[in-house]
């Protein structure tokens, strides 16, 4: 179909390529670089007039420049008449900052979403946010995949007997039950507390996770120090064995290290952000979402529901 | 007055000083930090409800983190019930792409705009656009500084005889008529024209140098290659030296270098934007827009007229 384009930018070349294939077309020809002075330059280097046209973006670190790009895109795509402009954000950045929690602070998951839409996105794709209360913070249409199945279908070939769900915390325990109900698995909770102000925190596991193996589920590992100090935790416990997931590998600062030397037997990620040469490490195992974004591109360009890619 | 704040962010903390203090009033507290996957992490430390808020922030180089915490800073005062967003932006980046060139091309100098009103911004202040007609692309009201009186004013005290203001090309003529007007100097231009395609190009001088001492002005000066160039073909051509003049000093890549391999005997800058450390050369003398811009912000908060202050 000639109507349909997919351009990439530079947070996320190799998938937007895997999506481009599954579809069966080329890669939109643009070119994204810098000015000497650091400003975005960007040359869409073929027409894409009347088109609807999907760019693959996520607004993952480094975040700012990423959103720029995104923006200055969706801006020139805008100007050359594109029918519609669908921004794929398989990593939407900048979403742990989605209510005030103190005074005076800013809501940034709401602010990218005015700021993509002033710059002209007429759809979003997206994978995963990290509140589904996100969706809302638009007006225009907002397709969230998931990566439950992606994650749960893998560990479902590894035959593992006795498995139990574990969620970090309690706001994870939706995610872990839905990873559950696929695995046909028990869950458990990581029930963080601290006894007394400035004394440890205590890592008490609600449920039973004893001789079983325990697979640990986030949306966003960032940091890795609440995952890795609960595999310990469990291990410690009396669980067999300790495998983590989640959706979003952001893995800033100390977490390869945390993750190299905790008690995690592996870690299975989604390519929603790529990982560098210098975060791949055996304990790592990156799963691809590119087949699901480009059956939900093909869905969205046909005027199709994207929510049967759910079953 | 309690109910006027001014705020900096991190591209101009000298000058934000320099201007807090000019009007008698003490810094707001903030910081501006990130968090550990590079976010912007803002935190407003005092009350502003009901003030008139005034941010000081270039979007120099590093553009796109400045613009981003411009952006979260609006956001985050907005929800905080200031009564006016004023953003002081001494250098308004990404204002070359203000025009579409070529086909599909961004007008970034636009959207930046809209992203400013789209955050919440009620007014912005600034300083010598790289186009006038960028204050169109604002809804909200625009007052625009001019550097030329400070330039001016500092060559006026060199007390130099036979000077000739020069214009590194035909856009440049208006603001090289300004500063003549103000030295009671002739102008002259560089009448840059390549004879045949693929042949360097000759630097034509229009206007008489000879003998003279030529101060060439522009507004920004980035890579510096047209404005040695210039310097250089000036000299041969018979001037008797050649300073060089420009409100903001992005001065990227190899520009250092090559004005203090030319024939440049000083460069003459403003601290719209702040020169590192490395930029230091003797060569090169920054003069400060803070006088200028406490008193805008002043004139702003009484509700009187920016425009007095061109006299
Ligand atoms: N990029 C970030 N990295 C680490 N913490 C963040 C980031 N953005 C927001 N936060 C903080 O994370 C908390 C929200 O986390 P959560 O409850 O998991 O959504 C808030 O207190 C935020 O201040
Ligand atoms: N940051 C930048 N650095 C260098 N050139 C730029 C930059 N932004 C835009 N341009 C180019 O500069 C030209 C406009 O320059 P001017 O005619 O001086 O306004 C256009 O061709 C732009 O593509």
């Amino acid at each position: 179909d000639e109507k349909l384009k997919v351009f990439t930018l530079n947070s996320n070349r190799d998938l937007a390529h895997e999506i481009s294939e599954h579809i069966g077309i080329e890669m939109g020809k643009c070119s994204v670089t810098r000015f000497s002075d650091g400003e975005i330059q960007i040359n869409i280097e073929e027409s894409i007039r009347g088109c609807d046209i999907f760019v693959i973006q996520s607004t993952s670190s480094p975040a700012n420049e990423h959103i720029m790009e995104l923006l200055i895109m969706i801006d020139a795509l805008k100007r050359a008449s594109a029918k519609t402009i669908n921004v794929v954000i398989p990593y939407y950045g900048y979403a742990r900052q989605d209510r005030k929690a103190r005074s005076r602070e800013p809501i940034t998951a709401k602010l990218v979403a005015n700021l993509l839409e002033t710059a002209g996105a007429s759809r979003v794709i997206t994978l995963d946010l990290h509140a589904t209360q996100i969706q809302g913070f638009f007006d225009i249409p907002v397709d969230q995949l998931v990566g439950v199945p992606i994650l749960a279908d893998y560990f479902q070939t590894k035959n593992i007997d006795d498995i139990v769900i574990v969620s970090p915390d309690h706001g994870g325990v939706v995610r872990a039950r839905k990873m559950a109900d696929r695995l046909k698995a028990p869950i458990a909770i990581v029930d963080k507390r601290r006894p007394k102000p400035n004394v440890a925190e205590v890592m008490n596991i609600v449920g039973n996770i004893e001789g079983k193996t325990a697979i640990i589920i986030d949306d966003i590992i960032d940091t890795a120090g609440t995952i890795t100090l609960a595999a310990n935790a469990m291990i410690e416990q009396g669980a067999k064995e300790v495998y983590a997931c989640c959706t979003h590998p952001v893995l800033s600062g100390p977490a390869i290290e945390r993750i190299q030397n905790s008690k995690i037997k592996e870690l299975v990620v989604t390519n929603s952000i790529p990982l560098p040469e210098e975060k791949h490490i055996d304990k790592i195992k990156q799963l691809s979402v590119g087949p699901l974004m480009a059956k939900s591109i093909i869905h969205v360009h046909e005027e199709r529901s994207v929510s049967l890619l759910f079953d």
